[in-house]
């Protein structure tokens, strides 16, 4: 895992920027984060079962993030698009019409993540129309369809994470960071995997990182 | 398999409509074709091959269709909206920027197949964001980065289409049918599979559907 940018510092200013990071991830491709590293320091001082073992974290949202972290360090990540996908399904596809609809539909995305649970092997691609062909069927309702979209998602995405974790060898709980409408469906679909988790607010642990960064420099100041 | 609609039959017109059809798919969500059908009707009254054993059909398109068919009959389908996220992803998303960027750059489309297949039980989510990492890295131009997007999501709708022609126990060539651009790209990611096709133009198919059903009718009236 790299720095992809330096910090700057000017005698008038002292402005810093916490670098972002780039690794090559599981798939073999050069995968970036830029924003989510300041978070992940947060989280580590914040949450004391980050601080020992090696641990997946999940950063949910447009591009979510899976990281492995040990002794404070990344070891790997690796992004997903989740939520850009369900986005742009929901605003231009034929399989959300209700423009309405809210993914946090909590019993309809519950029913997407059981659909996908109950085969979990298969392609997403061939799950994805039925969120089109229940409504057709009466059984799903407009309203509905955009919650059961968010399930089959996060639950493939959550698939994904899950099998990252056990070639990674994390231990449980998986620290979920980031906006608690959204850490909360995560939650949901990892515990309907049996598997344990923990949230924290995205911009709470935004804060402690920065604090932490700040507290950094300023012991190098005083060495 | 059940009939969607029945055909409709005036004294005056003589018009018929053909009916569409119904089915609950292998992961127990009801599924629909509507046009489709036509389309298979010609494709087995044309291709030798799919006039005996038990063969499986790929129709891509907006909303992709994998047939099973046996003696001229429909077994089962399965439609996932492949071309639909491709379009969405392709207009609304930051993975791909070069909007006269096209699906069929062949280089581009094999690299996004052969890396789809390197890890073929990964979620296509997680390797979705590739198409943007790799421009960001310079391994993939702005002009390639459609070419490769849909490789990764025809490699991954051909393996759920492999996995369902070894569940329903079919034989080789898959029939490809549809628009010849369309139908060579589904081609060329069965064949790094190593699964042989065969390729039928979707506009001739349904010229023989309907020569099929009008002969049908002569044949009843006949009698």
């Amino acid at each position: 895992v790299d720095e992809i940018a330096a910090s700057l510092s000017t005698p008038a200013s002292d402005v810093h920027i916490v670098p972002g990071l780039s690794c090559t991830n599981r798939f073999g491709a050069t995968d970036y984060m830029r924003g989510e590293e300041t978070q992940i320091l947060g989280a580590v001082s914040l949450l004391k079962p980050l601080q020992s073992g090696r641990r997946l974290l999940c950063l949910p949202g447009t591009h979510t993030k899976w990281v492995v972290v040990e002794a404070g360090r990344v070891l790997e990540f690796l992004s997903a698009p989740t939520g850009e996908v369900y986005q742009t399904l929901h605003a231009h596809s034929v399989l959300v019409r209700d423009m309405d609809a809210k993914p946090f539909e909590r019993e309809a995305f519950m029913r997407g993540v059981a659909a996908f649970n109950q085969h979990p092997q298969a392609q997403l691609l061939h799950r994805l129309f039925e969120v089109r062909s229940r409504q057709l069927k009466g059984e799903l309702s407009a309203a509905e369809a955009a919650g059961f979209l968010s399930g089959l998602l996060i639950a493939s995405d959550n698939a994904g994470g899950v099998e990252l974790a056990a070639l990674a060898g994390t231990q449980t709980p998986v620290a979920v960071i980031g906006a608690p409408a959204l850490t909360s469906l995560y939650a949901l679909a990892l515990e309907a995997r049996g598997v344990g988790s923990l949230q924290l607010d995205g911009s709470l642990a935004a804060l402690a990182g920065l604090t932490a960064v700040q507290r950094q420099f300023e012991l190098e100041g005083a060495t």
